[in-house]
């Protein structure tokens, strides 16, 4: 096996070709990490949320940590480490246009793992409901590869 | 698709059915998530890596989160998370047994994810080279399940 350090398009590749991640975040010390779905576009990740644990963590610190893996073949893998910023969005403030096209990405993946109020067609307005749009702005990417020898 | 909260004696059966996780750490408020393998005993995590980022932040701060995900079948899933505290294991304080089980269970993966140094036969002294073994003492446990309606 060889282990290879992944260029910074190589690791856009893999945020562009994925959609599930883990999302850490941090508060008193303590670490959290959860399940999350994500789309990639212009250097941010983003998602929806109901409001609960990882939303009141990242409200109040926003550093996290998200990490990406992408199984490419037997036992080849690329995994990506995302430093980020959250970012809560408004509907108030312009962000229409990022939010129906991440909508459009992701929700069909919500009844994985949210409960039943995120399956509706309509991406939901954050001002009037309990569910959050934010994004994870990438201020460091790294990522490896490790592939077979030939 | 319904969700519904597993038991711990079902979060310790996945724990016990997978080898790949994440794990995440804290070091000044900023999370850092990785992936790790581990074989679970006894309520602990048990775990090899060679000592780097993630090593470095875990002595600093033991406080850890650890996300296991098992995908069942279709679009069903299980998913556990772990709060733990980090402990090194040292050689001279008798975890030979615990360690030589670890090193079975989980040797066969390293070339995934490590440096050569740790393609050995042998587990490694800890004492003696820049390898490290630890464990996660599991603190809290908690699951749910997503699966399909019936």
């Amino acid at each position: 096996m060889r282990i290879r350090s992944l260029s910074t398009l190589e690791c856009t590749n893999v945020l562009n070709a994925n959609r599930l991640g883990c999302l850490g975040c941090a508060k008193d010390g303590h670490p959290y990490v959860v399940p999350f779905y994500f789309a990639h576009h212009d250097n941010h990740l983003y998602a929806f949320s109901m409001v609960g644990k990882k939303i009141g963590w990242m409200r109040l610190n926003p550093q996290v940590s998200v990490l990406v893996e992408e199984h490419v073949q037997g036992r080849e893998w690329k995994s990506v480490i995302v430093d980020g910023r959250y970012e809560e969005l408004s509907d108030r403030i312009g962000q229409k246009r990022e939010r129906d096209h991440a909508w459009l990405l992701l929700s069909r993946h919500f009844d994985w793992w949210e409960p039943g109020a995120l399956r509706t067609v309509m991406p939901p307005l954050s001002d009037h409901s309990d569910h959050v749009f934010f994004r994870i702005w990438i201020e460091q990417l790294s990522g490896r590869e490790i592939k077979e020898d030939e």
